[in-house]
């Protein structure tokens, strides 16, 4: 392990199709805190599913990936400051290298408020997943009695989705990959109904959960899900388009048997990007704290220990693994 | 052509891919009027896009479909009346079986007002066709400066789209198939460029036509089109899904390798339906009458003569035969 302490993850090449053998560990340049900057430990490393693309076409497009370098949002604590805004024993939300420590701009750091206990929830449900959840849900105007699918719902966009909808007076189905998931969806979360997707007929199982149709469909995984929501989808149904995860790591077509739905019921489809709208932010994490202090709001992590576990981890969450928010504990 | 007189088109099976041996000809059973009716001379039959879908699946949901005889938008001259609203003479615009007569309901009939000259306007420019350009330009917000692109530009539909969003300082982008549909469209109406779909690398060329980028795609083919224009989509890019005209003629998956982009660039795309914008008619049946007594807004008509060519026709429309608006004459 000690080796790693001086090591980090970058991409070995461009791809179209990650594996492990495309991650390689590389020492790290430096540790040394210039002015405005501070040394961290890093405590969590968030396994987002939007950092696949980052890590397929590092070209260009991402600063600090110039040379291959894995960056993704991080928990750090202070060790060291050169900064007047952070202090040591600070926990921040961060941009850093997939590392155990890192020195980071304390311009671009968050301090995590202590007051939130677990300093890793601002990765997750009081992070930019539960922020991405709220947004998403706010952007597609939800009523009471409407009904609302969501799909990767055991995950940590898809949980928060289904139980804000909830206590907004939605019907809320989702669907996840396996028994274990869809019980915890079911019971847990409270959520009226969970499929399984990897069962078949999920098309027709979703119809009979949406006897009155679909208005909203939460969409984070991609073709299969979406195609099998399509034909319940209800005349100006609304897509919020939130992620694809089960095609950030190819590049082939995306095949819809029901696209024509989308003209033929006037549905709109909408891709958002929760960074895009930093004015519901506050909003979002006050409702998001205010389910956690009151407790009707439920999460998960699946934390996995170890730096050098971190590619095969991030390929699983890929492959639908963990349930709730997954992380690396360097 | 007497016998015809008395036969109308009618579909012989349900079908996931017409062709014409899927058409039959029928007796017609009467051509009787009753209280409240007129017979009438059917003048012009539209070869409408939409109408593939309820040729292929008869079944149920098409009131007056239900032996499958098929039924479009025609104009037709009274020829006797049993209604006080209709006066022999009159030409009217209805919904009628594809035959040389028919009897309407005259309260389903709307009186085609004799001041626009040539009555087959009202299935055009200034019927469903104009109007679809007119309401779904409208509801894609269009602003001076911004980048439009719309397929089958050529069209009764895309070819009005163009010019009324050149009237509202766009940069107008048109595709459609072969050298005399784009010369059409660049000269005739005006478009800032034409770009021939039957020619490779359609994504490059729509790049290179759209510097800016896309703001507004205008979507009334399919996959072909889409897929060429979603890698130069901006930002918040808005495509209006107007029409599928690729897809009409099977019931194949629609698949589309830049489906991705709708989420990387936080696309909007809305299906939409011109019947259920009844609000927007009478504005956009003003501006395009204006436009056409003004002469900036031009049209054009494909006429088939012989009912017993309708079938034919219908087909080749699909395959994106002819400018402007195809009609029959039977």
């Amino acid at each position: 392990m000690d080796a790693l302490c001086w090591q980090g993850w970058a991409m070995r090449r461009r791809t179209d199709r990650l594996s492990v053998e495309d991650f390689a560990l590389r020492p790290v340049e430096s540790v040394e805190a210039g002015d405005g900057q501070a040394l961290i430990a890093i405590r969590a490393i968030a396994l987002d599913p939007y950092l696949a693309r980052a890590m397929k076409s590092w070209a260009g497009e991402h600063p600090g990936w110039a040379d291959g370098t894995v960056h993704g949002r991080v928990i750090g604590e202070v060790l060291h400051s050169r900064s007047a805004a952070l202090a040591v024993g600070d926990h921040v939300l961060a941009i850093a290298r997939w590392q155990a420590f890192d020195v980071i701009d304390a311009a671009q750091a968050e301090i995590v408020d202590p007051a939130i206990g677990n300093p890793r929830l601002a990765l997750g449900v009081l992070g930019r997943s539960g922020i991405t959840a709220w947004v998403g849900l706010h952007l597609a105007a939800p009523s009471a009695g409407e009904t609302l699918v969501v799909s990767a719902a055991s995950g940590p966009v898809g949980s928060v989705v289904g139980q804000l909808a909830k206590r907004r007076g939605l019907r809320v189905v989702g669907t996840a990959g396996g028994p274990e998931k869809c019980a915890y969806v079911g019971d847990a979360l409270g959520f009226d109904a969970c499929l399984d997707h990897r069962e078949p007929d999920l098309a027709e199982r979703l119809a009979g959960a949406a006897p009155d149709g679909i208005d909203i469909l939460f969409e984070n995984v991609g073709a299969p899900s979406l195609d099998a929501a399509l034909p319940a989808m209800n005349r100006h149904g609304r897509i919020q388009l939130c992620g694809l995860a089960s095609h950030y790591n190819d590049e082939r077509p995306i095949e819809l048997r029901h696209f024509r739905q989308l003209l033929y019921r006037a549905v709109t489809l909408r891709g958002f990007i929760t960074a895009e709208h930093r004015d519901l932010f506050a909003p979002a994490l006050a409702e998001l704290r205010q389910g956690l202090d009151e407790g009707w709001l439920h999460h998960r992590e699946t934390i996995v220990d170890g730096l050098e576990n971190a590619p095969a981890a991030y390929l699983d969450m890929l492959q639908g693994q963990g349930i709730g928010k997954r992380l690396i504990r360097p």
